[in-house]
């Protein structure tokens, strides 16, 4: 039985180590992210904590913890950020005799390389570090224990693929294709079935974890309302993972028959659908929802390598490990040259915001 | 600078992964030891620790530490051990309207195979896991958070080689040899002198994470004080590995300077250091001390083949790193021989109690 056929959450770990193509050396769009949105989440912290309830008993601990945090060294700086934000908030205010002391929860799926992650903790953080394996999708912490929640590019990975688009018997097969960009209508219903899904099961286990007044702050690729995957740009690249493995599969290197049963487990979803389960949910007020703009690397043209290596840290995994380690040299050189020959398709796509900022606070 | 001349704690991880040396697949020693402490860690819990006081706040949470894991299995028997303790003793006290929550830390070196640690813990696991890197000399866990500390084979281990014993211009210099057993006085003082150091760090620490009524159970090789390190077993153990080692510089294969700035920095204290030292720090009472005979294994004639083998696991890191891996079989064949040249050393050792169990409470 494959991962997709089965109820378990599957993991797609980044790129482990330190090398070429791992995370830790290709996440720099997402630092330039988290830097962008420190002065937003500075604000939520600040505005929207109920910091002094959690102070006022002695001896006062703040937990956060940062779901999807990967290897570092972006889950680093947002959590530093975050402490700052708080400690400032509470120096401001000069409510305190004595400054809590800050735990942070660093989780991932337990496939992650938590071996790196530890080895390059800042030596000198202002926090007591612990690493947390698991499904954010399932409850990982002790009822109320937790006061700030940070998830950042993690949320848009669906548990498993959707159902029936990886078998040829469904009327939602997707044929040819490996994503819902450009799919049929069956297809795009079965992904954001499982997005509300796994949403519904995030938020269940959130509200069970975090304490009144505490604060998520969650990040996500994003799409409006309004405007189709296909004028997306990450989605316009899931298309030209599947047109290049097409190629690959008229050419020999690989069967359509694989083709047609890989599917990303990725999904970009709109502010409505994250306003209606937020409400369903019935246990958090959104305080904010925005889709930012930070899509500065396809502006004054295509960067293709670039795009490609970024990618790359982050598929290698879920694509390795479907088609086999081999081809995976193959695909992401035949990507460049694909987002070359494409690249009118990414210069005319959506160009507003395409990011999600989310922030829910807990009644 | 070496490790042993900075100030930095020193890693020594058992070895990884689940291969025919590791430590995962020779650690049943200590597996039978959590076995046969079991009734003792429960007793502890049901006699000594303030249970009360902390499930009367709402919602309760109840953590627990390992310091010094390694990578299972032995870890997660013990702590399910533990909660069930906790969990009968509610029960049969009748107070109860709802179980609290547990929250199990895993603590051990950043240098510790984290990744295979959170690959195999328990589907069923009663509750939820963190993994926390770090040296437990120092803080890991914020002010008064746990409320039952485990440590289980580990507080043997120096943080750092004993000053002066690998350098040929001290008095303290330990030529020829690699542990304090039959070393010179100013040898032993060296090795008792950091055991005192990091002892201190390690109460010092625990008196501010552990809260007040809760319990330390501390589990190491000890010795009886007037018992000489050259009749206690691993003792013996050390002086062949140390013997192997000449011999084969005096064969050349390695450079007889290396042997004498090489030694182990594992101490098996006595007693009446552990009580002058919780003394000294003033934060605990001992509750229990005792030293306890597990030693079945030189009974009945001495396995060498799995004496060494046990052995290995737990020292291959620390020699091959001083020595290159390329030595590491020839010198575990050799010390299986010598174990059984030398049997009649482990024969007529002490064959008392020498694991020291310790039930330390926070006032």
């Amino acid at each position: 039985m494959s991962d997709a056929e089965t109820q378990m959450p599957a993991a797609y770990p980044m790129n482990a180590g330190e090398g070429d193509y791992s995370y830790s050396k290709n996440s720099y769009f997402q630092r330039a992210t988290t830097n962008v949105l420190k002065a937003m989440i500075d604000e939520a912290i600040i505005d929207k904590l109920d910091i002094e309830a959690y102070v006022s008993s002695c001896p006062a601990t703040i937990r956060l913890a940062d779901l999807g945090c990967s290897v570092g060294p972006n889950t680093f700086i947002a959590m530093q950020n975050a402490i700052h934000a708080i400690q400032k908030n509470l120096t401001s205010k000069g409510l305190l005799t004595k400054m809590p002391e800050f735990q942070v929860f660093f989780n991932d799926h337990a496939a992650n390389d938590f071996n790196t992650l530890f080895k390059s903790l800042p030596p000198e953080k202002p926090y007591y570090a612990a690493g947390v394996p698991g499904s954010f999708h399932g409850r990982l912490f002790p009822e109320s224990s937790l006061h700030f929640v940070h998830s950042q590019y993690a949320l848009q990975w669906l548990s498993r693929i959707p159902d029936g688009i990886s078998n040829r018997n469904s009327p939602a097969w997707n044929k040819g294709k490996i994503h819902c960009t450009n799919a049929s209508e069956a297809v795009c219903n079965a992904y954001a079935g499982q997005f509300n899904k796994d949403m519904e099961a995030f938020l269940k286990s959130r509200a069970e974890e975090i304490a009144a007044g505490g604060i998520a702050v969650l990040t996500m690729p994003g799409k409006p309302d309004d405007v189709p995957y296909s004028k997306i740009p990450i989605c316009v690249m899931y298309d030209l993972i599947g047109l290049s493995l097409m190629d690959m599969a008229k050419e020999g290197i690989i069967s359509e028959e694989q083709v047609d049963c890989f599917n990303m487990p990725l999904y970009p979803a709109s502010p409505a659908e994250i306003a209606q389960l937020v409400k369903m949910d019935g246990s958090f007020h959104i305080e904010k929802m925005e889709l930012l703009n930070t899509q500065t690397r396809y502006e004054g043209g295509v960067h293709a390598q670039d795009i490609v290596m970024h990618l790359r840290a982050g598929l290698e995994g879920i694509i390795s490990k479907h088609f086999g380690s081999k081809i995976v040299d193959e695909l992401f050189r035949r990507l460049v040259e694909k987002t070359q020959d494409f690249s009118h398709l990414l210069e005319s796509s959506y160009k507003e915001g395409t990011l999600m900022f989310i922030v829910l606070k807990r009644h």
